[in-house]
């Protein structure tokens, strides 16, 4: 097991539902050794990928991707969920549909930002259907640039997400791939990777 | 002038209405060897305060506050806007308006992760009338925390929200504080610190 496979061993918890808690590290209360450590794992894993601009998604991947960027040094641009539907041409968008929180956001990258010349890794906490990555990738596409690989921390192998993200080609890196997990006695099952 | 001075001279854009632009460095795309900076000063300017762990708010918060963690060597807990009215009593909340947005959120912290042990530095990007900070230092009185400091980025030197916190006796310190500035010719004058 991994730093990361560990810690969720210790401090995650299994809810009803397929929900696996780990605020208490990853997406409330922030471990930022934690993810220095997955931001040199991500460097290993992308060794070679000629990287020079993260893409993230706020709220929750906003901490890792910092960490990670300041590893690759390069800069971090957060795509915002924005209420407003008067945008005014400045911006690639995409909409992102939110199972935990039951709605649809419209996400905004600023095209000051993102344009052909970038090379972009993108990060996120949690990959589970795959709507927020695609959402992203929407977005480079928009704007010519081109994704050399995707770093999740927690995948829940059991949807159908990654599977469908590597079947498009994308290298996709998860640190944890959880392949089921049981809320009655709060185990987990990690994917050997 | 300091490195964050500097580069809102290069790369800050004054708009009509004291709105200061800072998105291609601070808030939207993320120059992470910045924050690392601001890390170090922050770490120089409360020197001898025993922080053990790190508040903000999110979004734009989150990327400062964790790489500056790393310079502390601490973790960093986010109070997360909810839309949610049914909270379940195992969170602390606070109400915060937000004068770009035109709205008030809820924001909220699990009362797992801020406690009577804590010893916390808030930070955040901006300071201008302090209801986001209000919220927070609302927040951490809830836990029975205490506040070491308040690291902020820019200050809004001629709004009251800095004034009004340090009159009531926190160490606030902000990296750049802005005196005036003038859209039509994108000048930006700085405090002397």
């Amino acid at each position: 097991m991994n730093a990361l496979e560990e810690r969720i061993m210790k401090d995650g918890v299994v809810k009803e539902g397929n929900v696996l808690k780990v605020d208490s590290f990853l997406n409330h209360q922030m471990d930022v050794e934690l993810f220095k450590w997955m931001g040199e794992e991500y460097k290993r894993r992308f060794a070679g990928k000629n990287i020079n601009k993260i893409l993230t998604i706020e709220a929750s991947g906003i901490g890792i991707a910092s960490v990670v960027a300041l590893e690759f040094g390069v800069p971090v641009v957060f795509a915002k969920k924005s209420k407003s539907i008067n945008l005014d041409g400045e911006m690639y968008t995409a909409q992102v549909e939110s199972f935990t929180h039951k709605n649809v956001n419209t996400v905004i990258v600023s095209k000051k930002f993102l344009g052909p010349e970038d090379h972009i890794l993108i990060i996120d906490d949690f990959l589970a259907n795959g709507c927020a990555l695609q959402g992203l990738i929407q977005i480079a596409q928009s704007a010519g640039a081109t994704v050399e690989g995707i770093g999740i921390a927690i995948e829940k192998g059991f949807q159908q997400g990654g599977r469908m993200i590597r079947n498009l080609g994308y290298q996709l890196e998860s640190l944890a791939i959880v392949e089921s997990m049981d809320a009655a006695n709060g185990s987990v099952e990690f994917r050997e990777q």
